[in-house]
């Protein structure tokens, strides 16, 4: 017991050390996830909570910003050291200056100046990230695409969201809103896509994606394994019904997964083209299928990809799960200027 | 007569005050344009031959550094001032190696290290750019993108090439070959491309590509002044004629350019969702067009492209016409480091 104390106590101590001391938090539809990361990338405490949309978009991010004072004050005990702080949070982001755009399902939030409100209440150097950004950098930092200088990163959740890092620097672009990924147009005759466009990457190769494609193939009579398990309620199929359907070697689940997999590759290909990246990595829940899209993806980037940059490029699977995108947040903490 | 000479006794020596001293080299498929240009972007002489590739790439080539040779000599007149060469040069080109990987019309050059085949023949540093790189650059320097540190150009020539500079540089990727504009994917069912994939941007939005609408619609019954113009030879329409039918209101014509109007609009999409530019310049001989495409390009845009980055970006028509391809191969050789 008293060694446990103790060995806490040096753990502190060191960590104290560490200079800067970073938080990584990773704003999620679902979780919030706060990690204390080292200056090398070490995940050395880590909490989750259930987001909490609610009450509107502001009483999540007023509960956050007390989260976040409960969580310094605990880990750094009253001692003040050189403490930053990173956040990744989905949807559109005018990076540079800090401000949510378009934040999906906090409609309350569109043009909230999320930098200058967090700096408000909290002292420390704060960093925003668009959440896909900070996927991509951590799988850099710590994951799949460590020692790449340029690379691309692709989520696969709820939708389809993307970051570029070019020599070594993620793509921000003018207005700080580059890197869409998921809104590469694949068919121009497609579904209309929550941006306002029609047949992007967003409407094939996401959880939404794969429901609709395997809701299709249901009222085409097809898919009875897949209607079965959502209870014979067609309003109950989501993408986690039709994964485990591919699981047990249901038919059209399977060829639902191909056929997201083949839009991906055109995406991927246009990647490949424009950025001529080293490597692709591909995270998000959505890449837990990953053995059931990734041949035919790959079969369009062969097929189609330019060659030269085909040569070049590897197309992974990311490494860091969960731990991320508090990875990337803190990465981009560490890198503030 | 004295005073001339004087004169030009005088520009000679105020150039070679100029360090370093710049020369731009613009490797066409019709021309090769050579020209000194100062640090600051000015180009104070220029000289134009064609290009001639009939006895095969390795004797262009042979030619190329022989008529370099002749201009640095008459030019720096035996005084030797520190001299640096940029050059330009169509296809995918590994730029950080200076290697030629397929370049188009020269198939004896496929993989031809240019730049160490130069460099053992003039001693002066010399830095390798795609063309489409140069024209981008060329553009950012003195041109329609003075000033802005995130943008893209597009050349709209026999194929359609393309540039991105994200914070300050262009894109190299990887293996230095980044950026292909042209080969974005747009209709994933469209026309073969040369580059193996299909419906690529530069299937529709290039000179080749208005030719075969043109052709289509030809063959279809329609464009009978296109192909009167053409002296009633289906094989002799070529989006010169079509570009001459649509300046005189031939509706065929017309319609061709709004189509391609609409494949280049769904490029620029891509262009702006992913690298949220400040601006797009589009240049080449087939942009002379412009009048005739550019509306129905910019339409699809408005429509399609997300809404934070289409509010942040022009599209605008470059300014430095023949001469953005020497400003932007001296602008590389100018940060060769």
């Amino acid at each position: 017991m008293a060694s446990a104390i103790n060995a806490d106590a040096t753990t502190r101590e060191a960590r104290m050390n560490l200079k800067p001391f970073l938080i990584g938090v990773d704003v999620g539809g679902t979780n919030i996830r706060m990690g204390i990361v080292t200056p090398d990338g070490g995940i050395v405490k880590r909490i989750q909570y259930p987001t909490d949309a609610s009450r509107g978009g502001l009483a999540m991010m007023e509960s956050l910003v007390s989260r976040l004072q409960d969580f310094i004050k605990g880990e750094a005990g009253g001692i003040q050291p050189e403490i930053r702080i990173g956040i990744g949070i989905a949807g559109p982001v005018d990076m540079r200056r800090g401000i949510l755009i378009v934040p999906p399902n906090l409609p309350d939030l569109h043009g909230f100046p999320l930098k200058a409100f967090l700096q408000e209440r909290i002292l420390y150097p704060i960093a925003i990230e668009n959440d896909a950004n900070a996927f991509t950098l951590g799988e850099g930092w710590k994951g799949a695409a460590r020692g790449s200088l340029d690379y691309c990163g692709i989520t696969l959740g709820t939708g389809v969201g993307g970051g570029i890092v070019v020599a070594g620097k993620i793509l921000h672009g003018a207005g700080g809103m580059g890197g869409e990924v998921g809104h590469i147009v694949l068919n121009p005759e497609g579904p209309l896509c929550g941006c306002g466009g029609k047949g992007c990457l967003e409407v094939y190769a996401s959880g939404n994606g794969i429901r609709g494609m395997a809701r299709k193939a249901i009222e085409k009579g097809e898919g009875k394994g897949i209607l079965k398990r959502s209870g014979g309620d067609l309003r109950k199929v989501t993408s986690e019904e039709v994964f485990k359907a591919a699981r047990e070697g249901d038919e059209t689940a399977l060829h639902v997964f191909k056929e997201m997999g083949g839009y991906l590759g055109l995406g991927l290909v246009n990647l490949v083209n424009l950025f001529n990246p080293e490597k692709i990595v591909i995270g998000g829940k959505v890449s837990r299928a990953w053995d059931y899209f990734i041949g035919s993806a790959i079969e369009v980037v062969d097929q189609r990809a330019m060659k030269g940059q085909r040569e070049r490029v590897e197309i992974v699977q990311g490494e860091c799960g969960d731990d991320a995108g508090i990875l990337g947040a803190a990465y981009t903490a560490l890198k503030l200027e």
